[in-house]
């Protein structure tokens, strides 16, 4: 089963690094770090390089395709390669998945529209301007479209998403392999549970580019 | 503040990435990522390579020094490069911490005897023989030693640190940033939480390497 992670100058690593741990670990996955040239993208921080393996055209038809997010998410808005590679991927993909505003970019080729989806908290208006039906919560499944809010929900959906493929017990499985039994030290992590304050430093801090 | 994080040969990729991208987002933080030389590392799957941007020597007194496990792990259990410069680096950091079987290595390098400590939970008995105080906990500190239990683990850690190092406000800064609200679709991610055929499973599947 091959399995297509599209990364891109400025992505979150995270995004990409932890459906990764969860997905590669399914039976049969083979897991494969695209993008538009095979060389090395560089995080949004600049302080962590992750090798894409193979080009775009090297991988065509993968059975699922997963896009994170992150701030380059704002250069692969407009129609080119990237869209291009993923209209024809999800044209014969079982499942395409995206994380964080990597949804805005599946949004942007047109893979959304009509469906119900989700994204980073502060890129949701974005996304239901790009014709997706917006839905708050942190994973949501669409037919073979699976969405995640920011970050380290790509973990829940991707967690999810194997059940689907392998069975409950196979997920259950790569849980417990993966220790993920989550004991945050706050209760922080939304911005409904998340104080105020936080909220509106966040929100300033990262300037998040919405798209025009 | 210098943030170093050894990687090596089939290293786990989210141990060393969940807290790369907490402490990245740490006001002043410079992460590295640090191998005994300065080339791509894979993981343990094979199917994902990470730069390491410097060789050890290079980032000699990091404040913080933090270790991933992995099956790599194994090769790093006797004295050599690595541990000599854990030693060096553990001399004058800040903090020192590992995630998951990360601790057995900073436990072979002799920086974990007499100390409260953590591990994955397959690897809490090789902890306890190389002289740490083994504790059944997710993350635990003792003094500037920060040990995570499994993989996901390390995430928790990290706010954990992230609030020693910059306060309370910051790591949930941290956490909204990251979305980090987790909603597990398993109740599976420990082996008291698990059905008992899941845990054999999965101890049978890993086949971790006790030390000897």
């Amino acid at each position: 089963m091959d399995i297509a992670i599209l990364i891109y100058p400025r992505f979150t690593a995270l995004d990409a690094v932890g459906p990764y741990e969860v997905l590669s670990r399914l039976p049969g996955a083979r897991v494969t770090f695209v993008a538009e040239q095979a060389t090395l993208q560089r995080t949004d921080t600049g302080q962590l390089g992750l090798l894409a393996d193979a080009a775009l055209e090297e991988l065509p038809n993968p059975e699922i395709v997963l896009v994170p997010g992150g701030p380059g998410q704002s250069e692969l808005m407009e129609d080119g390669p990237v869209h291009a590679w993923l209209r024809a991927a999800d044209a014969t993909s079982t499942w395409t998945a995206s994380v964080c505003t990597g949804s805005l970019i599946l949004g942007a080729a047109g893979l959304l529209t009509g469906r119900r989806a989700t994204s980073n908290w502060q890129a949701l208006d974005d996304l239901g301007g790009l014709g997706a039906e917006v839905v708050h919560e942190r994973v949501v499944f669409d037919g073979k479209y699976a969405t995640a809010a920011g970050v380290t929900a790509g973990l829940d959906m991707a967690l999810s998403l194997a059940a689907k493929v392998a069975g409950d017990q196979v997920a259950q499985a790569i849980q417990l392999g993966l220790e993920y039994d989550p004991e945050p030290p706050f209760d922080a992590g939304s911005p409904g549970k998340a104080p105020a304050e936080i909220v509106e430093a966040v929100r300033a801090y990262s300037r998040f580019e919405h798209v025009s």
